[in-house]
C-alpha cells in the first residue's frame, strides 16, 4: 500500500508516519519510484504499536525505540514481548528506588507464588499505595490485600484469554497494552457499581 | 479538645479548619472563653470526611457542603451515606449526558441484575471506555465484560467487608472513600503484576 493508505488505515497522519520513518521507528518501505515506496501489513502494526506505547503508555519517541528495538531481539518470546510492551520489563536503566513499603509488597508476591520481575513497575506503585493510606490512618497489610491479589489472578487469566488467537506477536502485545491500560477506568467503574449494588444488598430495605 | 489539637489530630492546619467553620462545613465548637472553643470526636471525624471529599475525590467546597448536608437529612440510611460520600448518588443537578454506548452499558447492568442508580457516574465511564476501545479497533461488549463485573462483584464485598465494625456512619463514609479511590492503583497494579505471572506460567519456558 502507498504511505497514505497506510496513513487512512492506522489513522495516523502522513507527517508523523515520514517522522517516525526517518527516526528509524519504522523500517522503509520498498521504493518503487523516486518519491513512492509501497508498505505493507507489517508496517501497519508496527505504526499501531507505536502509536499504543506513544499515545496509551506515554513513551518518548526515543524510549519508544528502545522498546521496539528490544521487542526485536525477542521476537520468539511472547512473555518477554508482553513484558517490554506493558512496562514490566524495563529498557535502559530506571532503576527502581526502594520505598518504605517495598518489603511488605515483596513478601506479598512471595505468598502469592507469583514470578514477576523485580523491576516491575507495578510493585512501586504497590508500595506507594500502601504508604499512603497508612498516612492517611487507613493501614493495608499484606493480608488485606491477598484475597484481591487472588481475584487479580482471574482478571488476568480473563486479560490474556482475549490474546488467544492473535497469531502476530506485535500485535498480540499492542492488543495487551490497549486491553490493559484502557480497560482500566472500566474495570475501576465496574468496582463502583458492583459496590453500589453489594451496598444496597447488605444495607437497604 | 483545643483547635490546636484538632488540628493536630486531623492533619489540617488551624487556618483551613478556621475558614471550615466560617463557610459552615464544620459546625461551631463549644465556647469555653470569649477567643476559645472545645471541639469533640465528632469534629474530628466531620474533618477528616471533608478532607477526603476535597482531597480524595477533588470536590469544591461549596459541593462539598451540599454533600454533607445530605448526608445529614439520611443520618440513619448507610446505603445513601455511602452512595453520597463514593458519588453514585449526586447532589444538585449535574444530569448524566447519554453516551452511545450507555444503551450497551444499560443491557450489561440489567444482565448482572445490579441494583444501581440511574445516574451513577461509573456507568458514563463504562461506556466512554467501551467507545474508545471501539475507535481503536478493539471491541468489546457487554458479553467480554460479563466475566469481569462477576469478578467486580467479589472485589466489592471484600470492600464492604472493611467497613464491618465501623459504628459511626460518618467514619464508614469516609473509611469507604479512601478505600475506593485510594485503592485503585493498587488494585491496578495487581492486576499488572499477575498478568505477568500468567503470562509467565503461558508462555515462558
Amino acid at each position: 500500500m502507498r504511505i497514505s493508505d497506510l496513513s487512512r488505515r492506522s489513522g495516523v497522519s502522513v507527517t508523523t508516519i515520514k517522522y517516525y520513518l526517518r527516526e528509524g521507528l519504522l523500517p522503509p518501505g520498498r521504493q518503487t519510484a523516486a518519491t513512492q515506496a509501497e508498505y505493507d501489513d507489517q508496517h501497519l502494526r508496527r505504526l499501531r504499536l507505536i502509536r499504543a506505547l506513544t499515545g496509551v503508555r506515554g513513551l518518548s519517541v526515543s524510549t519508544t525505540r528502545e522498546v521496539l528495538d528490544a521487542l526485536g531481539e525477542h521476537a520468539g518470546d511472547t512473555h518477554t514481548l508482553l513484558g517490554l510492551a506493558l512496562g514490566s520489563v524495563r529498557v535502559g536503566e530506571e532503576p527502581a528506588g526502594d520505598a518504605p513499603e517495598a518489603g511488605e509488597v515483596r513478601a506479598l508476591v512471595e505468598e502469592l507464588g507469583w514470578d514477576v520481575h523485580e523491576s516491575a513497575p507495578a510493585r512501586a506503585t504497590l508500595a506507594e499505595t500502601l504508604s499512603t493510606l497508612r498516612s492517611l490512618g487507613v493501614p493495608v497489610d499484606r493480608h488485606t490485600l491477598l484475597p484481591y491479589a487472588r481475584l487479580a489472578e482471574r482478571t488476568a487469566e480473563l486479560d490474556l484469554g482475549q490474546l488467544d488467537g492473535i497469531a502476530d506477536p506485535l500485535e498480540a502485545a499492542e492488543r495487551a497494552l490497549l486491553l490493559t491500560v484502557l480497560l482500566e477506568p472500566a474495570l475501576m467503574a465496574l468496582r463502583r457499581l458492583a459496590q453500589e449494588n453489594e451496598s444496597a444488598r447488605r444495607h437497604a430495605n
